[in-house]
């Protein structure tokens, strides 16, 4: 079986360990590997599968002789995305610096695996709300055209890094002795709170996030006119996001119909069984792969409207383990 | 000034704690105050503007000479409702009971104060969350006429009394301390968790509580087709429940103009305000009457929509402080 060279870029964050996690979980056929990050973190140590690496430092002479790039997320795609891409790597790009641009693939392997194809360099991973969500839209398009998304979202801290996880912690500890809380990674208190506000404001009160679940879709659905609304509110839970999507479709899906839809939907798991008080919640997602889907009802206000609750992840299948994916899909497609 | 003789049924909650505070807030004109509860608490003491009260029991001839009662919730509304309009009482009812009799007026008074005056003895305080939406949806709905409203709530644990604020603390400290948590008031862990089931659930997988917001928001509106979907899900949060609402118009209505209707709108503060990270939150609503209005927005995804995210207090404008206003309209009205 072919090895590949593998490279990580922001090894030592919260997305960059959990690429490790999961390349040793899907024993990815590694060559050599590199961990690579900032100077903050250069020289440090980590451990991937019983052996010691020591982190290299992120630069221009950093990919020699690496076939797939990860890129963790932040600037440092920016800046070095096109150094790893001359050495001869594939970039798998964690942040949304080149997710919209025209050349560049933005792939969810189980919605469109073929666009990694026409890859020129550099694959986009999709934010984490969005892989989620494209990931429980794809059965129910293929099946009855989607004519409308609405969705609310409910986002764990740990979307904004270790950092995130910290200050709820911090937080909570603060709320619960009486102290005053400063917050510094959001923009608000998020103990005890909801904060609907996650990345910056943008074009119509948007935010970002919001922008990002509108466009990005679009994109990987290969529609680029779909009609869905987004509302991204940051909530005082760890891991796993959760969204509530009411959907419309052209043609009418019965709730047991789409239950069957997305049971044999690739990375989906159903857990729909209210009798038995079963259906998704963030505590029980994390640390797992697939996309978890519930609360799938018919939406009585409209002829053929659906409501579901679904959440995953997003540290794995909103990042890590779709990046994986894309890369095992680069390898099964030979287009690497 | 005319007083009035005003009874607490259930005194000793969380919604009757909260009856009292409104009361001396806005310096009800009581006479002959008397508080009730069940034998658990009966005989016990409470304190209302300086004055020692001990709380009776709530019985059939717990009503003599009272003109107005407040029924907090629960079992006792269908008990003894009948016995306190038998003493001559109009009764004020928190419970889900009554609600959707047609001989018993469902009233929020920023939008059907009218409606007291057919009471026959009853007038229903709406649920919590349908009363928090119907405040923010009448604005909309007479100038443009709602066409569609699709909701999905974030509720906080105080919805479910004091038993539920000590759940979310006691599990907290469990989940920092590494122990085992075991869940009675939820049917879930709550603590860093995401709960999307409140109440029962009922025809079609969704629960007592989305059809109390599709049920009872059509009543109070006298739109009997109004076309309504709701998805609730409980939060980690003391206080305050959010809801992210998406509505459908007749016609258009910028997001300029939702912000004007709702700044002259009864009851409603808008915050909304991105580049300073204004938008309602529940850390900052609570303990206070209003409705809270943020993120307004057109929805580009259809012609004539809107987003909005709301925030209020369910204790205070979703149960009290609604329960007093109804009291305070039937006196404006001479309904009592």
């Amino acid at each position: 079986m072919k090895k590949y060279n593998v490279a990580i870029v922001g090894a030592t964050g919260a997305v960059g360990q959990e690429l490790l996690k999961v390349l040793a979980e899907r024993n990815f056929p590694i060559g050599e590997l590199r961990l690579l990050a900032s100077p903050r973190s250069a020289g440090k140590k980590m451990e991937y599968q019983g052996q010691e690496y020591t982190i290299g430092l992120t630069d221009e002479n950093a990919f020699a002789g690496m076939d797939i790039a990860l890129f963790a997320g932040g600037s440092a795609s920016t800046t070095y995305a096109q150094a790893a891409i001359d050495a001869g790597a594939v970039v798998i790009d964690n942040s949304s610096a080149f997710r919209l641009r025209d050349d560049v693939p933005l792939v969810v392997p189980e919605v469109n695996p073929e666009d990694v194809d026409w890859h020129q360099g550099i694959i986009a991973n999709p934010n984490c709300s969005t892989i989620i969500m494209a990931v429980a839209l794809k059965p129910l398009h293929d099946a009855a055209t989607i004519r409308r998304v609405v969705v609310s979202t409910y986002q764990a801290v740990s979307g904004a890094g270790k950092e995130g996880i910290e200050e709820l912690t911090e937080q909570i500890g603060q709320v619960l002795r009486g102290e005053k809380v400063d917050p510094s990674v959001f923009a608000h208190p998020i103990a005890f709170n909801l904060i609907p506000h996650i990345d910056v404001f943008q074009e119509g009160d948007y935010t970002k996030e919001e922008w990002k679940m509108i466009k990005e879709t679009r994109k990987i659905m290969h529609e680029p006119n779909m009609a869905i609304t987004a509302t991204t509110v940051r909530v005082p839970v760890y891991r796993s996001h959760s969204e509530s999507i009411n959907i419309e479709l052209e043609k009418k899906i019965t709730a047991e119909e789409a239950r069957a839809l997305f049971a044999s939907a690739p990375g989906v798991v159903v857990l729909d069984d209210t009798m038995q008080k079963e259906y998704p919640m963030p505590l029980y997602t994390s640390d797992k792969d697939e996309v978890f889907i519930g609360r799938i009802r018919e939406d009585l206000s409209t002829e053929k409207g659906l409501n579901i609750w679904v959440v995953s992840d997003q540290i794995r299948k909103g990042a890590a383990t779709n990046a994986i994916q894309i890369a095992e899909t680069l390898i099964q497609r030979n287009k690497i």
